[in-house]
């Protein structure tokens, strides 16, 4: 049995139950006599590099509880991807405590930042185990059903569309929602899931899985509004034309890349914008208002999903007890994530599974076809069946007025 | 005692509580004798004017508690203001229907129109009790401690602030959020009710009651970012210049104004767009980033205050009761508001009483000085006070990692 301390950082955008996958690593680490000592990394790999460490086997139990409850990435953040150069700086510091297991909870990047760490260390002959614990509200991990962090961010987005709805309902008009999720539009399929009754909105959903045409938006809304005398529609950040080019890099002079060469999608309501002034130009609707859902999609306190909380805490003691008992074999057992298979839809049941890190590794996934309606405006039934258990308990529907209308 | 049937409506933006109001106005003109029938006007005076209405005494009781419960404008909404030749249309049909109660459930605008139709009916000798019902997330009603709609949308605004604040931990940079209100900054404030400790953001605020200066707005910016390593700031979408012009006017090429001559400033992400480009071209910053909290401030089903609720039901059933018992005395008993007066801080306690309509209507409540810091970025304890209780029950903030630092 590998001997040694265990550190433990958070990658990439934070979700409101990132902090349970950490504290689920923290808590199932104190049992097992494999692991030294527990630190934590400030930033991801900058406080590997930088030194920036906290020693975590001296925070208290309640304190550790609260955090798990907080949304945020509770040892902070980076969007750095680490290089043979950075790497080296990384192990001088690790090789000081005696790391033995890495940790590292994060979306697709953060995969692969862990696997350019084991490898790093494998060409350096230094024994290491370097896990990735799953998170990205995009759901665009491969090898699972989903991912932790997409229930609270589906909750949160189904009851925004489900708000929304209603307030449409009550001054009428188009309504455009802007959605996160770079090339996967299962967030934006969650805009769905707060649908009331037959009448209620989103009454329309582009994706970015699917090439987006204007002039097909322009029609559809028209059909919509011409039908319902209102259009509610969810639109992901993430749209494409049929060449491929974001949707939103057309209308911004300078983009933003970061070191992984995405393109800054949020933090803008430039999208958003430019739909509602397209509709308002081209169909003469005069309420046209759009809204970009923003960080509280990811970080919003009170629309944590309890299904999805209590994965993610799993997620990473199981990653733990993977480890720590050697239940990987081959070459997977030095770098591996966790995966969730869904084992039974009712009662809504999962187990979890371990992934070879280089079939996971900055590898994308998409919304299946299935998911998706012939006319690439829609979600399924399937989606709607794939999707609701992970909004959790508790997730109450709004009513309509049933009331006997009179005319004079 | 005046008898005769009951109408409610709804007019301007919906709230997270404007149907309880609605509700309580119902169920409580089922318990008096004075009112025949009750009928609901479908989109305000809308439904008045055209005949559409709906016939709301054969409502079922478990509908109505679930309408209660559900955002948005049950009875659905409107921002006509009506003249004197919409007046006429409209008491024709209420003629028809012997309306003697007239409920109107709205913000400012609202009250006017209150104020307008009870004028109508003393010019056409129409005996009539006109009532207007308050409710507004803007919390700008005059002469009330605070109006139902504002706590629920505090709720959320707290509650996105303190998501974001620990998202701008993880991910450090400049965090703008761009927060509701034309002319009050009540809701802006309500940004930092959520703060969870010494460190927390928004560590700026900017209220539509102060002139903004973009110089001196940069000035705070960078020294916040000097002393945080990041900065969060919640900015009124109403904020205006030293001359009084909103700063959203200058940017935008055509402004659209409703009837009652407000200029659109929601459903829009070009002020809080604006003001990031402004802080990375004066600061030189990399990452800044800005949200439009949007419709979910008015509209979002999980983050209602229970106390907002309750005092939103209770306005509608106190407006009835003092029209139905009579206890309103004088020329204001035709025409009136209920108001909400704060008994006690602790425990927490209000009282209802009515207003004359002449002396709400059209008027608008701005943020008193006290509730604003001198440097006019900030708000006081005072205000924190005032409007913590508004949140309601269970409202909990999250907790940051308590932990020793280590430095290699």
């Amino acid at each position: 049995m590998l001997k040694g301390s265990l550190l433990v950082a958070q990658g990439g955008g934070p979700t409101a139950v990132i902090n349970q996958s950490l504290v689920g690593v923290i808590t199932a680490a104190m049992e097992y006599d494999c692991v030294d000592k527990i630190y934590g990394s400030f930033h991801g790999v900058e406080g590997i590099k930088n030194g920036r460490l906290a020693y975590i086997s001296e925070v208290s139990r309640d304190n550790l509880e609260k955090v798990a409850r907080t949304t945020g990435s509770g040892m902070l953040s980076t969007r750095v991807r680490p290089d043979a150069e950075y790497c080296k700086a990384m192990f001088e510091n690790m090789k000081k405590l005696n790391i033995r297991y890495f940790f590292y909870i994060g979306g697709n990047d953060s995969s692969d930042t862990v696997r350019i760490v084991s490898e790093y260390a494998a060409s350096e002959g230094y024994d290491l185990r370097a896990v990735h614990i799953p998170k990205t509200i995009d759901n665009d991990l491969v090898l699972s059903d989903h991912t932790p962090g997409y229930g609270s961010a589906a909750r949160y987005v189904a009851y925004a569309f489900m708000g929304a709805d209603f307030d449409n309902r009550s001054l009428a008009g188009v309504y455009i929602g802007v959605i996160m999720g770079r090339h996967a539009g299962f967030l934006t399929g969650a805009a769905a899931l707060g649908r009331a009754d037959k009448d209620a909105g989103p009454h329309l959903l582009y994706f970015p899985e699917k090439a987006f045409d204007l002039e097909k938006f322009s029609k559809d809304v028209k059909e919509c509004y011409d039908r319902y005398g209102r259009c509610v529609i969810a639109v992901s950040e993430g749209i494409v034309d049929a060449d491929g080019t974001p949707i939103v890099t057309k209308m911004m002079a300078e983009s933003e890349k970061d070191q992984h060469g995405n393109v800054q999608l949020s933090g803008t309501g430039a999208l958003g914008d430019f739909l509602a002034n397209y509709i308002k130009q081209t169909l003469g609707i005069s309420r046209v208002r759009a809204d970009t859902l923003g960080y509280m999609q990811r970080s919003f306190p009170a629309a944590v999903s309890n299904v999805d909380a209590e994965e993610a805490r799993r997620s990473g003691a199981f990653g733990v007890k993977m480890a720590c008992e050697e239940q990987v074999s081959g070459k997977d057992k030095n770098a591996f994530s966790v995966g969730i298979r869904r084992v039974s839809d009712e009662p809504y049941q999962v187990e979890f599974f371990t992934v070879n890190i280089s079939d996971i590794a900055a590898k994308t996934r998409l919304m299946p076809d299935e998911y998706i309606n012939k006319e690439a405006n829609n979600v399924t039934e399937e989606f709607l069946k794939y999707a609701t258990p992970l909004l959790g308990e508790g997730f109450e529907k709004g009513t309509a007025l049933v009331v006997p209308e009179i005319s004079l």
